[in-house]
């Protein structure tokens, strides 16, 4: 089975793909980030973030996406712009007719820490020590995604 | 000038389409609602607006898209949702290459009953009377399209 982690933003989306070989056993095929720019015309930030995330899923042809719900910020306007980045992607997958879960914040750093108050850089250090990386997935938002994907992959598993 | 007046959702998005003929004289030439189901799975439902809402571009071709501005109402879920929905309707119209302009719901009501207070019936009223209309726009949300449209047209006359 292959899945692609997403970890949704309008300036930065994460993007992970991993192959499910067996239990506890997956393989880290990429990870990334799609970066838009701040004095783009937010329309077109959108469309940039469809079309790659598009490309994604098109080049790993992902059997399921795992994507990390929203919750609210603290900052109102920010938080609707990631949610309308967030439409986009699940419109994305939907176009690529592949399925979408999706999990808590909470939930992710639970699968992968064993603590729902792990920071960055512990979740960087345990991806790296389930994926057997011998480098720190970076940056943030990819390692991200990557904890996204496990945090689906070990429920299937 | 042809503008698209759009009260974004996603169980119920209304549109209007205007003709500006010149200052104060706009002319309806279709409105009406998208609307999804419940029970849809919500990756269908923002597929179902996306599709809609670029036929209604490509079968109207406007100059300009007039859109809501979203504010946080209570339930959380339901404002990430609406975002979502939006954020397929920006793309859709960034797809189609027509520019969207926003405004918050308190410059809508203003522009259309001349008060930011205004409640759905008199907003329904009023916008019947600046288009002299022989009857009253229906559902809430295509009259809310309309009044949107109408801000915006006020602002370029």
């Amino acid at each position: 089975m292959r899945i692609v982690g997403i970890d949704p933003g309008y300036a930065t989306t994460g993007y992970a793909i991993l192959n499910i070989k067996s239990s506890k056993n997956y393989e880290l095929i990429d990870c990334g980030v799609v970066k838009t720019k701040a004095e783009t015309y937010f329309p077109e930030r959108l469309e940039q973030i469809y079309k790659e995330i598009l490309n994604i899923f098109s080049k790993y042809k992902p059997n399921i996406v795992s994507i990390e719900s929203l919750y609210f910020q603290n900052n109102q306007k920010t938080a609707i712009a990631v949610a309308q980045a967030r439409g986009v992607i699940i419109l994305a997958a939907q176009i690529s007719k592949v399925s979408i879960v999706e999990y808590t914040p909470l939930q992710v750093k639970f699968a992968v820490t064993g603590c729902g108050k792990s920071k960055k850089m512990e979740i960087m250090k345990c991806t790296r020590t389930i994926l057997k990386l011998d480098f720190l997935p970076k940056p943030d938002d990819a390692a991200d995604a990557i904890a996204i994907a496990i945090c689906h992959a070990d429920r299937k598993m």
